[in-house]
């Protein structure tokens, strides 16, 4: 029989927490004993999990005595209060919070990209940002052959982005709209139903929000290309679940699409989505639910010679979150760098 | 008294011909006559114009007799069959269609960019496309203190940009969405409806839709520069009205953004919309039956040093299409362009 793990969710009702639990039951990870963690407001709830149902616990100091690994994505302030703590019991969180994506002693991993930098974690290890993950998929094959020297990305970011109660916003206020209503707004500054507006994640000096410089720097970390030059403008739209990215590439030398177009149908994590005829490409509704980043539209840029041209779609609380964790405990197993728990066996 | 015009609208049943009747009035046009033409579909119906009903009629060889100024929105198929039948009976057509806009006989014209444009008609004056108006009048102040040498451009486009009917499929596919319905495509070839996907028009050999190479084609003879490089990924988004575009520019030298704003802040067509501290941006409803252009998000781009972005949202039925169109009006009766009627005089 093969190792099997003690797990807790931190965050487990969340968009992703749902996520998380689901993928731990579909792809089989070796769950030795489950545990679900939630704030305060969620404690008391139960959600099934193989066929059981498990109740959801306040997270509390004793929290992660005999836990192996914790799947963190409860926000930034959670997992700042909590991760150190879960470390200090002896074992390892993967954390899909912006928290300690840049510290230099946290690994973030993108196991189809950089799987290596998980071996240097000491307890933590980061999970990256949605938009960057989507992002890094697509474009890492296209690096590895030729560095990519500046990027330009407009992105177009679902509701479920910020949770699940602001995709039930935008549904709320999808009716109120079609009702005559006028919605007022909650968890969005504005009202995002038959709307859109630039990302509202906090603003920096530079003039780009944080989300955009997400994309610069949590890119550069994963590549490790310190030099990769990223602008990027996150729009978040009226969609449900799945985000979409236009991207520019500029390479040193011209990048055949025919060349790009072979490497991404073979390409780990994506599935090339192209059918110019029927002018058919990646869209949201074809991504939500799906493993793979859909990749398509790739072209030839015709205002820069070397420049390269791509349209994404991805389910950022699948790829973009928890599956991307789920591969990162994957990883951690397959690879030995998680030690097992030895007595218990779930089911 | 000054002179008056005997004005027709040809498309006046659809989107861009309902606006451009509801403009006509706001703007006190001096309206000698006017005739609502349509297809045989849409004749019958009556609209109203300074509170007369006016019947709609079907268009047909003697539709243009007596009449000084044809404003046309009834697509590329109906300009190209009637337009030259409505220079040989002596009116002057300004045509909301793509059908003449690179053929070099035809001025191309953005008030706020090339009113000069405009006297060189032999009869014919072409409206660009929604996406390039709102672009051009966006980037004209700019490019007039530093040429721009290349626009990287990704588009969010409203449901309204292909026509009425689309903007009510949307609600439809809404309506049945919330309900739990699977809505079948109908104006569109997918759902839009809490959904996007890449411009629908006419898929090129270079892997640039149609609409998108507009964006290129249209901006070269606007702007009167055939060396600009632009390369845009157009996509359609479940906006009802009120297009956005993120649009990164190049220069040859850096463009301070401080300039930039004191620039945009004062041009013509355009509202300078940026509350950094509040993250409050240009938003398609807000946009939306409002004259000006919104600009915002004005920012020194972080991958380059002579690069610029910005983001706008603006009304493409308005200035997209119908305000563009009777600014073009205005502009041939100011400048004396346009043979007035002598008789007729409406009311």
């Amino acid at each position: 029989m093969s190792d099997s793990y003690r797990v807790a969710i931190l965050g487990a009702t969340g968009a992703v927490g749902t996520e998380l639990l689901e993928l731990l039951e579909a792809r089989n990870f070796p769950v030795a004993d489950l545990k679900l963690l939630a704030s305060e407001r969620s404690a008391g709830r139960t959600m099934s999990f193989k066929g059981e149902d498990l109740p959801v616990e306040a997270v509390g100091d004793r929290s992660f005595d005999n836990v192996d690994l914790v799947l963190a994505s409860a926000g930034g302030s959670t997992s700042k209060a909590w991760a150190h703590k879960v470390v200090d019991a002896g074992a390892v969180v993967i954390d899909n919070s912006s928290a300690f994506r840049m510290n230099p002693e946290v690994p973030l991993v993108v196991p189809e990209v950089n799987p290596e930098a998980a071996a240097t974690h000491r307890g933590i290890i980061a999970n990256p940002n949605c938009t960057t993950i989507l992002m890094a998929v697509a474009v890492w094959p296209l690096h590895q052959v030729q560095p990519v020297q500046r990027i330009v990305v407009a992105t177009y970011q679902s509701a479920s982005g910020a949770g699940a109660r602001a995709m039930e916003e935008v549904k709320t206020h999808s009716r109120e709209i079609l009702e005559g209503e006028s919605p007022k707004p909650g968890i969005f500054p504005y009202t995002l139903a038959f709307n859109l507006f630039p990302h509202n994640s906090p603003m920096t000096e530079v003039g780009y929000c944080e989300e955009e410089l997400k994309m610069l720097n949590e890119t550069r970390k994963i590549f490790g290309a310190s030099e990769l030059r990223v602008s990027a403008t996150c729009v978040r739209v009226p969609v449900l679940r799945a985000h979409s990215e236009a991207i520019n590439l500029e390479f040193e030398q011209p990048f055949p699409p025919a060349k790009a177009k072979e490497i991404l149908a073979t390409a780990p994590g994506v599935k090339l989505v192209e059918d110019w005829q029927a002018n058919y490409f990646p869209m949201p509704i074809e991504a939500s639910g799906r493993d793979e980043v859909l990749v398509g539209r790739i072209r030839q840029d015709i205002s820069h010679p070397c420049g390269l041209e791509l349209w994404l779609s991805g389910d950022q609380i699948r790829k973009g979150a928890a599956l991307n964790a789920i591969q990162i405990a994957e990883l951690l197993v397959e690879r030995n760098w998680l030690q097992p728990a030895t007595e218990l066996s779930y089911k």
